[in-house]
Protein backbone atom coordinates (compact mmCIF):
# COMPACT_ATOMS: atom_id res chain seq x y z
CA UNK A 1 0.00 0.00 0.00
CA UNK A 2 1.05 3.44 -0.97
CA UNK A 3 0.43 7.08 -0.71
CA UNK A 4 -2.35 6.42 -3.71
CA UNK A 5 -4.57 4.26 -1.84
CA UNK A 6 -3.37 1.62 -3.53
CA UNK A 7 -0.42 -1.38 -4.43
CA UNK A 8 -0.65 -1.68 -7.90
CA UNK A 9 1.04 -0.41 -10.76
CA UNK A 10 -0.49 1.42 -13.38
CA UNK A 11 1.21 1.66 -16.74
CA UNK A 12 0.48 3.11 -20.48
CA UNK A 13 1.68 2.84 -23.87
CA UNK A 14 1.65 5.55 -26.37
CA UNK A 15 2.97 6.32 -29.20
CA UNK A 16 2.27 6.61 -33.02
CA UNK A 17 0.16 4.20 -35.53
CA UNK A 18 1.95 0.86 -35.79
CA UNK A 19 4.45 1.67 -33.48
CA UNK A 20 3.76 -1.59 -31.35
CA UNK A 21 2.26 -0.86 -28.82
CA UNK A 22 -0.34 -3.65 -28.94
CA UNK A 23 2.39 -6.45 -29.19
CA UNK A 24 4.37 -5.01 -26.83
CA UNK A 25 1.50 -4.38 -23.78
CA UNK A 26 0.19 -8.19 -24.67
CA UNK A 27 4.26 -9.17 -24.83
CA UNK A 28 4.81 -7.72 -21.15
CA UNK A 29 1.43 -8.66 -19.66
CA UNK A 30 2.75 -12.25 -20.44
CA UNK A 31 6.02 -11.49 -19.10
CA UNK A 32 4.92 -10.04 -15.82
CA UNK A 33 2.34 -13.54 -15.63
CA UNK A 34 5.28 -15.66 -16.15
CA UNK A 35 7.30 -13.93 -13.52
CA UNK A 36 4.13 -14.86 -11.16
CA UNK A 37 2.98 -11.21 -11.17
CA UNK A 38 -1.06 -10.42 -12.08
CA UNK A 39 -1.38 -8.23 -15.00
CA UNK A 40 -5.10 -6.87 -16.84
CA UNK A 41 -3.87 -5.85 -19.73
CA UNK A 42 -6.80 -3.64 -20.90
CA UNK A 43 -7.38 -0.64 -23.53
CA UNK A 44 -9.14 2.76 -24.63
CA UNK A 45 -11.11 3.76 -25.92
CA UNK A 46 -12.79 0.95 -24.53
CA UNK A 47 -11.98 -1.26 -21.51
CA UNK A 48 -15.15 -1.86 -20.01
CA UNK A 49 -18.23 -2.94 -21.22
CA UNK A 50 -19.68 0.43 -21.02
CA UNK A 51 -16.78 2.26 -22.45
CA UNK A 52 -16.97 -0.13 -25.40
CA UNK A 53 -20.30 0.69 -25.89
CA UNK A 54 -19.37 4.60 -25.98
CA UNK A 55 -16.33 3.26 -28.03
CA UNK A 56 -18.94 2.21 -30.70
CA UNK A 57 -20.86 4.62 -30.86
CA UNK A 58 -18.34 7.21 -31.32
CA UNK A 59 -16.76 5.53 -34.08
CA UNK A 60 -19.52 4.37 -36.09
CA UNK A 61 -21.14 6.34 -38.78
CA UNK A 62 -20.10 9.23 -40.36
CA UNK A 63 -16.67 10.77 -39.25
CA UNK A 64 -18.53 14.12 -38.91
CA UNK A 65 -21.21 12.95 -37.21
CA UNK A 66 -19.45 14.17 -33.82
CA UNK A 67 -17.71 17.56 -33.22
CA UNK A 68 -14.36 17.55 -31.61
CA UNK A 69 -15.84 18.39 -28.44
CA UNK A 70 -18.77 16.14 -28.27
CA UNK A 71 -15.93 13.34 -29.28
CA UNK A 72 -13.72 14.47 -26.47
CA UNK A 73 -16.97 14.57 -24.26
CA UNK A 74 -17.52 11.00 -25.06
CA UNK A 75 -13.89 9.56 -24.84
CA UNK A 76 -13.73 11.27 -21.45
CA UNK A 77 -17.21 9.23 -20.39
CA UNK A 78 -15.54 6.03 -21.84
CA UNK A 79 -12.33 6.96 -19.72
CA UNK A 80 -14.16 7.60 -16.56
CA UNK A 81 -16.06 4.21 -16.99
CA UNK A 82 -13.09 2.29 -18.01
CA UNK A 83 -11.22 3.90 -14.59
CA UNK A 84 -13.51 3.29 -12.02
CA UNK A 85 -14.92 -0.13 -13.20
CA UNK A 86 -11.79 -1.36 -14.64
CA UNK A 87 -8.18 0.03 -13.68
CA UNK A 88 -9.06 1.36 -10.26
CA UNK A 89 -10.28 -2.23 -9.30
CA UNK A 90 -7.54 -4.05 -10.34
CA UNK A 91 -5.09 -1.69 -8.78
CA UNK A 92 -7.07 -1.92 -5.62
CA UNK A 93 -6.02 -5.95 -6.24
CA UNK A 94 -2.59 -5.06 -5.80
CA UNK A 95 -2.12 -5.68 -10.36
CA UNK A 96 -0.01 -4.30 -12.74
CA UNK A 97 -2.59 -2.43 -14.97
CA UNK A 98 -1.10 -2.47 -18.67
CA UNK A 99 -3.14 0.06 -20.85
CA UNK A 100 -3.13 0.49 -24.89
CA UNK A 101 -3.44 3.79 -24.69
CA UNK A 102 -4.83 6.49 -22.10
CA UNK A 103 -4.81 10.06 -21.71
CA UNK A 104 -1.86 10.98 -23.56
CA UNK A 105 -3.43 9.77 -26.92
CA UNK A 106 -6.19 12.04 -25.94
CA UNK A 107 -3.80 15.52 -25.38
CA UNK A 108 -2.50 14.81 -28.57
CA UNK A 109 -4.99 13.55 -30.96
CA UNK A 110 -7.80 15.97 -29.42
CA UNK A 111 -5.59 18.39 -29.01
CA UNK A 112 -4.68 19.19 -32.83
CA UNK A 113 -7.77 19.79 -32.88
CA UNK A 114 -7.17 22.66 -31.02
CA UNK A 115 -8.26 21.29 -27.75
CA UNK A 116 -5.41 21.01 -25.51
CA UNK A 117 -6.45 23.07 -22.86
CA UNK A 118 -9.67 22.25 -23.17
CA UNK A 119 -8.25 18.52 -22.08
CA UNK A 120 -6.70 19.18 -19.73
CA UNK A 121 -9.30 21.14 -17.98
CA UNK A 122 -11.24 17.73 -18.03
CA UNK A 123 -9.64 15.18 -17.66
CA UNK A 124 -8.09 17.66 -14.46
CA UNK A 125 -11.92 17.47 -13.47
CA UNK A 126 -13.34 14.37 -14.28
CA UNK A 127 -10.44 11.67 -14.59
CA UNK A 128 -7.97 12.98 -11.96
CA UNK A 129 -5.44 10.04 -12.45
CA UNK A 130 -2.33 9.41 -14.46
CA UNK A 131 -0.51 6.36 -15.06
CA UNK A 132 2.51 5.94 -12.77
CA UNK A 133 4.82 4.60 -15.64
CA UNK A 134 3.87 6.09 -19.71
CA UNK A 135 5.85 4.25 -22.26
CA UNK A 136 5.96 5.66 -25.74
CA UNK A 137 7.50 3.74 -28.04
CA UNK A 138 9.36 5.93 -30.21
CA UNK A 139 9.60 4.86 -33.87
CA UNK A 140 10.35 6.41 -37.39
CA UNK A 141 7.13 7.29 -38.99
CA UNK A 142 7.72 5.53 -42.53
CA UNK A 143 8.23 2.26 -40.79
CA UNK A 144 5.12 2.74 -38.79
CA UNK A 145 2.90 3.91 -41.51
CA UNK A 146 3.69 0.59 -43.41
CA UNK A 147 3.40 -1.56 -40.02
CA UNK A 148 0.12 -0.15 -39.39
CA UNK A 149 -1.20 -0.22 -43.27
CA UNK A 150 -0.32 -4.23 -43.40
CA UNK A 151 -2.31 -4.83 -40.17
CA UNK A 152 -5.37 -2.29 -40.74
CA UNK A 153 -8.79 -3.15 -40.01
CA UNK A 154 -12.04 -1.77 -40.26
CA UNK A 155 -12.99 0.52 -37.45
CA UNK A 156 -10.11 3.10 -38.25
CA UNK A 157 -11.74 6.09 -39.25
CA UNK A 158 -9.22 7.79 -36.79
CA UNK A 159 -5.60 6.55 -38.67
CA UNK A 160 -5.81 8.70 -41.95
CA UNK A 161 -2.70 7.06 -42.42
CA UNK A 162 -0.69 10.15 -43.65
CA UNK A 163 3.03 10.32 -43.30
CA UNK A 164 2.74 14.26 -42.13
CA UNK A 165 0.12 13.17 -39.44
CA UNK A 166 2.49 10.69 -38.18
CA UNK A 167 5.41 12.81 -38.38
CA UNK A 168 3.18 15.23 -36.04
CA UNK A 169 2.31 12.80 -34.11
CA UNK A 170 5.77 11.36 -33.68
CA UNK A 171 6.94 15.26 -32.63
CA UNK A 172 3.88 15.37 -30.23
CA UNK A 173 4.33 12.37 -28.12
CA UNK A 174 8.19 13.31 -28.17
CA UNK A 175 6.83 16.70 -26.70
CA UNK A 176 5.09 15.20 -23.90
CA UNK A 177 7.70 13.44 -22.65
CA UNK A 178 9.24 16.56 -22.00
CA UNK A 179 6.08 17.84 -20.72
CA UNK A 180 5.98 14.77 -18.31
CA UNK A 181 9.42 13.58 -17.90
CA UNK A 182 9.02 11.99 -14.33
CA UNK A 183 5.96 9.67 -15.69
CA UNK A 184 7.25 9.05 -19.17
CA UNK A 185 10.18 7.15 -20.87
CA UNK A 186 10.88 6.92 -24.50
CA UNK A 187 11.63 3.51 -25.95
CA UNK A 188 13.27 3.09 -29.49
CA UNK A 189 10.89 0.42 -31.06
CA UNK A 190 12.49 1.13 -34.53
CA UNK A 191 14.37 -2.80 -33.01
CA UNK A 192 12.91 -6.40 -33.04
CA UNK A 193 10.19 -7.26 -30.94
CA UNK A 194 12.04 -9.11 -28.65
CA UNK A 195 14.51 -6.51 -27.85
CA UNK A 196 12.04 -3.52 -27.27
CA UNK A 197 10.10 -5.99 -24.78
CA UNK A 198 13.69 -6.52 -22.66
CA UNK A 199 14.30 -2.67 -22.61
CA UNK A 200 10.35 -2.17 -21.44
CA UNK A 201 11.26 -5.01 -18.91
CA UNK A 202 13.68 -3.82 -17.41
CA UNK A 203 11.99 0.01 -17.18
CA UNK A 204 8.80 -1.76 -15.63
CA UNK A 205 10.83 -3.29 -12.84
CA UNK A 206 12.57 -0.67 -11.71
CA UNK A 207 8.82 1.23 -11.90
CA UNK A 208 7.83 -1.90 -9.48
CA UNK A 209 11.00 -1.52 -6.86
CA UNK A 210 10.39 2.07 -6.80
CA UNK A 211 7.15 1.82 -5.55
CA UNK A 212 6.53 3.31 -2.05
CA UNK B 1 -28.89 40.23 -34.29
CA UNK B 2 -27.57 41.27 -30.78
CA UNK B 3 -24.53 41.17 -29.20
CA UNK B 4 -24.92 37.24 -28.71
CA UNK B 5 -24.62 36.96 -32.26
CA UNK B 6 -28.40 35.66 -33.24
CA UNK B 7 -31.68 37.84 -33.34
CA UNK B 8 -33.40 34.29 -31.66
CA UNK B 9 -34.86 33.23 -28.17
CA UNK B 10 -33.76 30.62 -26.45
CA UNK B 11 -36.34 29.41 -23.77
CA UNK B 12 -36.49 26.59 -21.61
CA UNK B 13 -39.15 24.87 -18.77
CA UNK B 14 -38.48 23.21 -16.12
CA UNK B 15 -40.02 21.97 -12.96
CA UNK B 16 -40.74 18.62 -10.72
CA UNK B 17 -42.12 15.43 -12.94
CA UNK B 18 -46.04 16.30 -14.02
CA UNK B 19 -45.77 19.93 -13.56
CA UNK B 20 -47.04 20.33 -17.28
CA UNK B 21 -43.23 20.97 -19.04
CA UNK B 22 -44.02 19.36 -21.74
CA UNK B 23 -47.91 20.45 -22.54
CA UNK B 24 -46.98 23.97 -21.85
CA UNK B 25 -43.47 23.53 -24.12
CA UNK B 26 -46.30 22.46 -27.12
CA UNK B 27 -48.91 25.11 -26.17
CA UNK B 28 -46.38 27.50 -26.40
CA UNK B 29 -44.91 26.55 -29.75
CA UNK B 30 -48.34 26.66 -30.96
CA UNK B 31 -49.37 29.89 -30.06
CA UNK B 32 -46.34 31.62 -31.56
CA UNK B 33 -46.68 29.44 -34.78
CA UNK B 34 -50.10 30.96 -34.80
CA UNK B 35 -48.51 34.66 -34.25
CA UNK B 36 -46.37 34.04 -37.00
CA UNK B 37 -42.56 33.41 -35.39
CA UNK B 38 -40.90 30.38 -36.48
CA UNK B 39 -40.80 27.90 -33.17
CA UNK B 40 -38.81 25.26 -32.59
CA UNK B 41 -39.53 22.45 -30.28
CA UNK B 42 -36.97 20.63 -28.48
CA UNK B 43 -36.19 18.30 -25.33
CA UNK B 44 -33.48 17.04 -23.16
CA UNK B 45 -31.85 14.87 -23.19
CA UNK B 46 -32.05 14.13 -26.45
CA UNK B 47 -33.13 16.94 -29.23
CA UNK B 48 -30.71 15.73 -32.00
CA UNK B 49 -29.89 12.81 -33.50
CA UNK B 50 -26.90 12.27 -32.28
CA UNK B 51 -27.83 13.46 -28.48
CA UNK B 52 -30.89 10.79 -29.10
CA UNK B 53 -28.30 8.01 -29.34
CA UNK B 54 -26.21 8.91 -26.32
CA UNK B 55 -29.90 9.71 -24.85
CA UNK B 56 -30.94 5.76 -26.01
CA UNK B 57 -27.71 4.78 -24.56
CA UNK B 58 -27.77 6.36 -21.06
CA UNK B 59 -31.28 5.43 -20.26
CA UNK B 60 -31.46 1.95 -21.61
CA UNK B 61 -30.11 -0.93 -19.25
CA UNK B 62 -29.40 -1.43 -15.31
CA UNK B 63 -30.09 1.63 -13.28
CA UNK B 64 -26.36 0.84 -11.90
CA UNK B 65 -24.80 0.18 -15.14
CA UNK B 66 -23.11 4.30 -15.02
CA UNK B 67 -21.80 6.38 -12.26
CA UNK B 68 -23.27 9.20 -11.35
CA UNK B 69 -20.06 11.34 -13.01
CA UNK B 70 -19.99 8.96 -16.10
CA UNK B 71 -23.64 9.75 -16.83
CA UNK B 72 -22.76 13.09 -16.39
CA UNK B 73 -20.10 13.26 -19.15
CA UNK B 74 -22.81 11.45 -21.63
CA UNK B 75 -25.53 14.03 -20.80
CA UNK B 76 -23.15 16.54 -21.30
CA UNK B 77 -22.05 14.83 -24.60
CA UNK B 78 -25.75 14.78 -25.79
CA UNK B 79 -26.00 18.31 -24.76
CA UNK B 80 -23.01 19.55 -26.87
CA UNK B 81 -24.54 17.46 -29.95
CA UNK B 82 -27.90 19.32 -29.31
CA UNK B 83 -26.48 22.67 -28.82
CA UNK B 84 -24.36 22.51 -31.81
CA UNK B 85 -26.82 20.77 -34.28
CA UNK B 86 -30.09 22.07 -33.04
CA UNK B 87 -30.43 24.89 -30.66
CA UNK B 88 -27.44 27.26 -32.01
CA UNK B 89 -28.27 27.17 -35.80
CA UNK B 90 -32.20 27.85 -34.77
CA UNK B 91 -31.06 30.78 -32.69
CA UNK B 92 -29.04 32.07 -35.82
CA UNK B 93 -32.24 31.67 -38.14
CA UNK B 94 -33.45 34.33 -35.86
CA UNK B 95 -35.90 31.49 -34.37
CA UNK B 96 -37.30 30.91 -30.38
CA UNK B 97 -36.08 27.72 -29.31
CA UNK B 98 -38.22 26.17 -26.69
CA UNK B 99 -36.74 23.34 -24.97
CA UNK B 100 -38.06 20.91 -22.68
CA UNK B 101 -35.30 21.26 -19.95
CA UNK B 102 -31.97 21.98 -20.15
CA UNK B 103 -29.11 22.60 -17.54
CA UNK B 104 -31.20 23.34 -14.66
CA UNK B 105 -32.36 19.74 -14.64
CA UNK B 106 -29.14 18.82 -14.65
CA UNK B 107 -27.63 20.86 -11.81
CA UNK B 108 -30.52 19.44 -10.07
CA UNK B 109 -30.67 15.82 -10.73
CA UNK B 110 -26.60 15.67 -10.92
CA UNK B 111 -26.47 18.21 -8.01
CA UNK B 112 -28.66 15.85 -5.95
CA UNK B 113 -25.70 13.21 -6.56
CA UNK B 114 -23.40 15.62 -4.69
CA UNK B 115 -22.15 16.55 -8.38
CA UNK B 116 -23.49 20.51 -7.65
CA UNK B 117 -19.79 22.01 -8.21
CA UNK B 118 -18.69 19.31 -10.97
CA UNK B 119 -22.03 19.95 -13.16
CA UNK B 120 -20.85 24.05 -12.54
CA UNK B 121 -17.24 23.44 -13.75
CA UNK B 122 -18.32 20.85 -16.48
CA UNK B 123 -20.85 23.12 -17.89
CA UNK B 124 -18.90 26.45 -17.92
CA UNK B 125 -15.87 24.23 -19.47
CA UNK B 126 -17.91 22.57 -22.51
CA UNK B 127 -21.17 24.39 -23.05
CA UNK B 128 -20.97 27.83 -21.51
CA UNK B 129 -24.96 28.89 -23.08
CA UNK B 130 -27.32 29.47 -20.58
CA UNK B 131 -31.57 30.11 -21.74
CA UNK B 132 -32.53 33.77 -22.33
CA UNK B 133 -35.31 32.48 -20.18
CA UNK B 134 -36.47 29.64 -18.39
CA UNK B 135 -40.13 29.07 -17.10
CA UNK B 136 -40.23 27.07 -13.83
CA UNK B 137 -43.88 25.59 -13.60
CA UNK B 138 -44.42 25.47 -9.74
CA UNK B 139 -47.13 23.08 -8.72
CA UNK B 140 -47.96 21.19 -5.30
CA UNK B 141 -46.01 18.08 -5.32
CA UNK B 142 -48.27 15.35 -4.49
CA UNK B 143 -50.62 16.96 -7.33
CA UNK B 144 -47.14 16.47 -9.98
CA UNK B 145 -47.11 12.53 -8.63
CA UNK B 146 -50.42 11.85 -9.66
CA UNK B 147 -50.35 13.51 -12.84
CA UNK B 148 -47.04 12.24 -13.47
CA UNK B 149 -48.24 8.43 -12.79
CA UNK B 150 -51.12 8.66 -15.17
CA UNK B 151 -48.76 9.25 -17.59
CA UNK B 152 -45.60 7.18 -17.20
CA UNK B 153 -43.91 5.32 -20.24
CA UNK B 154 -41.23 3.09 -20.13
CA UNK B 155 -38.42 4.76 -19.99
CA UNK B 156 -38.54 6.34 -16.37
CA UNK B 157 -35.80 4.93 -14.51
CA UNK B 158 -34.83 8.83 -13.56
CA UNK B 159 -38.53 8.84 -11.58
CA UNK B 160 -38.82 7.07 -8.95
CA UNK B 161 -42.24 8.72 -8.09
CA UNK B 162 -41.59 9.01 -4.75
CA UNK B 163 -43.11 12.17 -2.68
CA UNK B 164 -40.20 13.03 -0.54
CA UNK B 165 -38.28 13.08 -3.61
CA UNK B 166 -40.45 15.57 -5.52
CA UNK B 167 -40.65 17.87 -2.63
CA UNK B 168 -37.21 17.88 -2.36
CA UNK B 169 -36.86 19.21 -6.31
CA UNK B 170 -39.54 21.37 -6.06
CA UNK B 171 -37.82 23.17 -3.31
CA UNK B 172 -34.23 22.42 -5.48
CA UNK B 173 -35.79 24.32 -8.66
CA UNK B 174 -37.41 26.91 -6.15
CA UNK B 175 -33.97 27.60 -4.84
CA UNK B 176 -32.41 28.25 -8.78
CA UNK B 177 -35.05 30.43 -9.27
CA UNK B 178 -33.43 32.66 -6.37
CA UNK B 179 -29.66 31.64 -7.56
CA UNK B 180 -30.85 33.06 -11.03
CA UNK B 181 -33.19 36.39 -11.01
CA UNK B 182 -32.19 37.44 -14.36
CA UNK B 183 -33.23 34.37 -16.12
CA UNK B 184 -35.99 32.38 -14.15
CA UNK B 185 -39.19 33.03 -13.97
CA UNK B 186 -41.54 30.67 -11.78
CA UNK B 187 -45.29 30.42 -12.90
CA UNK B 188 -48.01 28.58 -10.98
CA UNK B 189 -48.72 24.99 -12.73
CA UNK B 190 -51.40 24.33 -10.07
CA UNK B 191 -53.95 25.57 -12.62
CA UNK B 192 -56.29 24.90 -15.81
CA UNK B 193 -53.31 24.26 -18.92
CA UNK B 194 -55.20 27.57 -20.64
CA UNK B 195 -54.17 30.17 -17.16
CA UNK B 196 -50.69 28.62 -17.29
CA UNK B 197 -50.32 29.15 -20.80
CA UNK B 198 -51.45 32.98 -20.93
CA UNK B 199 -49.05 33.71 -18.08
CA UNK B 200 -46.29 31.92 -20.07
CA UNK B 201 -47.16 33.50 -23.52
CA UNK B 202 -46.73 37.22 -21.72
CA UNK B 203 -43.67 36.48 -20.20
CA UNK B 204 -42.18 34.89 -23.37
CA UNK B 205 -43.63 38.22 -25.42
CA UNK B 206 -42.35 40.78 -22.92
CA UNK B 207 -38.85 38.91 -23.25
CA UNK B 208 -39.13 39.10 -27.17
CA UNK B 209 -39.73 42.66 -26.40
CA UNK B 210 -36.84 42.76 -24.30
CA UNK B 211 -34.49 41.63 -26.98
CA UNK B 212 -31.62 43.98 -27.60
N1 LIG C 1 9.20 -4.40 -33.28
C1 LIG C 1 8.51 -4.73 -34.39
N2 LIG C 1 9.12 -5.00 -35.53
C2 LIG C 1 8.41 -5.32 -36.62
N3 LIG C 1 7.05 -5.40 -36.67
C3 LIG C 1 6.40 -5.13 -35.55
C4 LIG C 1 7.08 -4.77 -34.35
N4 LIG C 1 6.15 -4.54 -33.38
C5 LIG C 1 4.95 -4.74 -33.97
N5 LIG C 1 5.10 -5.10 -35.26
C6 LIG C 1 4.02 -5.37 -36.22
O1 LIG C 1 3.59 -4.09 -36.69
C7 LIG C 1 2.16 -4.03 -36.74
C8 LIG C 1 1.68 -2.95 -35.80
O2 LIG C 1 1.98 -3.31 -34.45
P1 LIG C 1 0.95 -3.02 -33.28
O3 LIG C 1 -0.45 -3.37 -33.68
O4 LIG C 1 1.50 -3.62 -32.04
O5 LIG C 1 1.10 -1.43 -33.24
P2 LIG C 1 0.20 -0.38 -32.49
O6 LIG C 1 1.12 0.66 -32.00
O7 LIG C 1 -0.67 -1.07 -31.51
O8 LIG C 1 -0.64 0.20 -33.70
P3 LIG C 1 -2.05 1.00 -33.64
O9 LIG C 1 -1.73 2.37 -33.14
O10 LIG C 1 -2.49 1.03 -35.05
O11 LIG C 1 -2.96 0.22 -32.72
C9 LIG C 1 1.67 -5.41 -36.37
O12 LIG C 1 1.44 -6.15 -37.54
C10 LIG C 1 2.81 -6.01 -35.58
O13 LIG C 1 2.85 -7.40 -35.64
N1 LIG D 1 -52.34 22.34 -15.98
C1 LIG D 1 -52.66 21.02 -15.97
N2 LIG D 1 -53.72 20.56 -15.29
C2 LIG D 1 -54.02 19.25 -15.29
N3 LIG D 1 -53.33 18.29 -15.92
C3 LIG D 1 -52.23 18.70 -16.61
C4 LIG D 1 -51.85 20.06 -16.66
N4 LIG D 1 -50.73 20.17 -17.41
C5 LIG D 1 -50.42 18.91 -17.80
N5 LIG D 1 -51.34 18.03 -17.32
C6 LIG D 1 -51.34 16.58 -17.51
O1 LIG D 1 -50.40 16.06 -16.54
C7 LIG D 1 -49.59 15.06 -17.10
C8 LIG D 1 -48.14 15.53 -17.02
O2 LIG D 1 -47.97 16.68 -17.87
P1 LIG D 1 -46.65 16.85 -18.72
O3 LIG D 1 -46.28 15.58 -19.40
O4 LIG D 1 -46.82 18.06 -19.55
O5 LIG D 1 -45.66 17.14 -17.52
P2 LIG D 1 -44.06 17.17 -17.55
O6 LIG D 1 -43.66 18.25 -16.63
O7 LIG D 1 -43.57 17.22 -18.95
O8 LIG D 1 -43.73 15.78 -16.89
P3 LIG D 1 -42.33 14.94 -16.98
O9 LIG D 1 -41.38 15.64 -16.08
O10 LIG D 1 -42.71 13.60 -16.40
O11 LIG D 1 -41.94 14.91 -18.43
C9 LIG D 1 -50.06 14.87 -18.53
O12 LIG D 1 -50.97 13.79 -18.57
C10 LIG D 1 -50.77 16.18 -18.87
O13 LIG D 1 -51.81 16.01 -19.81
MG1 LIG E 1 -2.75 -1.13 -31.30
MG1 LIG F 1 -42.32 15.96 -20.08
Amino acid sequence: MNGRGHSGLFLSFEGIDGSGKSTQARMLAERLSADGMTALLTREPGGSPGAEEIRALVLQGDPDRWSPETELLLFTAARRDHMERTIRPALTRGEVVICDRFADSTRLYQGRQGLRDTVDKLHNLMIGMEPDLTIILDMDPEAGLSRAKARATAEERFEDFGIALQLQMRAGFLALSEEFPARIRVIDGNRRPEYVAADIHATVMEALDARP
